[in-house]
């Protein structure tokens, strides 16, 4: 039997490539509206409320930690929570999502965009939320921050909502690609440095969501969302070392190959893949996290049972971090999630050799 | 230089897998809103009439057919077309898509559908469209017949409507999968009646279009789809034998192991893999079709040619079918299309050695 190499909580030393004596597990939105102790917050309090401000952010992340005890906690948050300290005002209109009032469409609106500079001024609720949550968890799972990529947040602030087909942008990264690098550029130098300030806030892992990979093909993926996600990487670990970095793509089916070049330190998967496949391509020197279908969640303990093993199974007893491939959704049996983090503290016994 | 084997159009003999003087080409959603003189119909006549209306379907088919030219002519018609002659009544609400009056949810409403029987009799129309059609192209083309996968319609009867997360399908995947399996098999029988009836009238080629194949992982697209796309297609070829079959998925980037041992002719790829990795997994000896990202039509002569030709090197020059990985987008410009096929007309000279 393994035992812990450390004090370091088990997601962190497997996120750090560290044998460990089982799988550890989370859930993207781990919080959110299939919970009905999240809903009695969400039906009330305004989005941008709820996720800016400490008090509440802080209840809505350990929600699912008393929950359900998962081996990370994420902060409660929204990848465009730090436009706004970059003069990007967004609101979320419930049923429809986020809207931004003045979308990014020219050079002069990049030129005008203000740098990140000090986090800890604009942004000081996600600092508050992050130094008491690791007080809270007080060591007994992860804590992980989180950003948009540089891409993914371009696309949104180019869009201004959810776009079936990203037409604005992708118009933009045939006719004026220019605008787009200038773009991305100027988010990942503030998304480097809200990172870093996630880390000093408390922060023991984080994620980067290429949320909108999927309108990429495997060449504009690695043109526009690949590199400067590796810049924000490279200088997160120039000045913050030893903080394993998540690389999560959805769309990422159809970009292993590129993925395998990410120097993330975990790649995670989207469902529309077979962990199989992704273990043979991208290496069994990678921690991979993911990648069951949240659907599955509607079925009962045989189903779930029966994907979550197939999963763990297909990635194999080390350097693996149990996830969801997207998103829990709304209308999830609660219990559900119980039973699939429970699955991950079992996951020991699926290894054992006779 | 390589000249016609025989007097067939090129579209057929490649997609039959023969060695042709040129890589062929069509444009799926050929007919559409990106076109003038298509929203001429369009913005007057209700879908549902101009999809089952002869005259103005074989209009519609010839538009593009005219103003460009392609190796395929595909009938305009909707994956949707024959649900009403099992008993499915639907309606397509502008800017909304289709909306099924009473979808199906349980055992009993799968009892209660009719069987095809005689698709002459419930759906003259695509009879007469596709005779018209053949005619009209008089063997300069290839004319194509289309339907829906039986997953892809199993899915839309069950959701009503186009739904984020198939919620609806997947929750009776995973609590009644009997009843799936019930709907699917009764639409297998259905649809292989509806594609002989479809080559009866002329179709020379025929697509099955899995356009909902993205909400299904890996191993649900082996149970769900795959398996009845397969029965749809040893029943055509059962009786009607020699008539190429294309299969397309969308979302199938994860899927090319699982597409690589279906027995459909020619294999369609969205954009969102590589050309390169395609070809290697499912293999040399197979015609693959697609896959350009259809908003590199919104960009100029040089972004067009330069994805083309990447996608026109990757396939190789044999075995390939030039096509966007998903449909033409409306706004795209026309005469982005004209360029798209002329590629096509010059291909072999890519591939002509000093």
């Amino acid at each position: 039997m393994i035992t812990a190499s450390s004090t370091d909580p088990l997601l962190l030393r497997v996120a750090r490539g560290e044998q460990a004596e089982r799988t550890p597990v989370w859930l993207m939105r781990q919080a959110g509206r299939y919970m009905a102790d999240f809903r009695k917050f969400s039906d009330t309090i305004p989005f941008r409320e709820r996720s800016e401000t400490a008090s509440i952010a802080i209840e809505l992340s350990l929600q699912p930690w008393n929950a359900f005890q998962p081996d990370g906690v994420i902060m409660f948050s929204d990848i465009l929570t730090p436009l706004p300290a970059l003069g990007i005002e967004f609101d979320v209109i419930k049923g429809k999502g986020p809207r931004i009032d003045a979308p990014i469409r020219d050079m002069d609106a990049v030129r005008r965009l203000n740098p990140m500079e000090d986090p800890a001024l604009k942004l000081p609720f996600v600092g508050e939320t992050l130094r008491t949550l690791r007080q809270e968890v007080d060591g007994q799972a992860t804590l992980l921050g989180f950003i948009g990529t540089p891409w993914t947040l371009a696309a949104y602030t180019i869009e201004g909502k959810a776009e079936r087909n990203c037409r604005a942008t992708k118009t933009m990264m045939m006719k004026q690609p220019q605008i787009l690098h200038a773009l991305l550029g100027h988010l990942t130098h503030a998304l480097a440095d809200y990172v870093v300030y996630q880390i000093d806030s408390g922060a023991q892992v984080v994620q980067l969501f290429d949320s909108w990979a999927h309108h990429l093909s495997p060449d504009q993926f690695e043109e526009f969302s690949l590199p400067y996600a590796e810049k924000v990487m490279e200088s997160v670990r120039a000045r913050r070392p030893g903080v394993p970095l998540i690389f999560h793509a959805n769309g990422g089916a159809g970009k292993h190959e590129l993925l395998k070049l990410s120097t993330a330190d975990v790649i995670g998967l989207d469902w529309e893949c077979s962990m199989k496949n992704a273990r043979a391509v991208i290496g069994s020197d990678r921690t991979l996290q993911g990648n069951v279908d949240p659907t599955v969640l509607f079925g009962d303990e045989k189903v779930i049972t029966a994907a979550v093993e197939k999963c763990l199974k297909e990635a194999g007893p080390r350097r693996h971090i149990l996830n969801v491939g997207h998103g829990v959704i709304e209308g999830t049996p609660e219990e559900s999630v119980g039973i699939f983090c429970d699955l991950a503290r079992k996951s020991a016994s699926l290894f054992q050799t006779a």
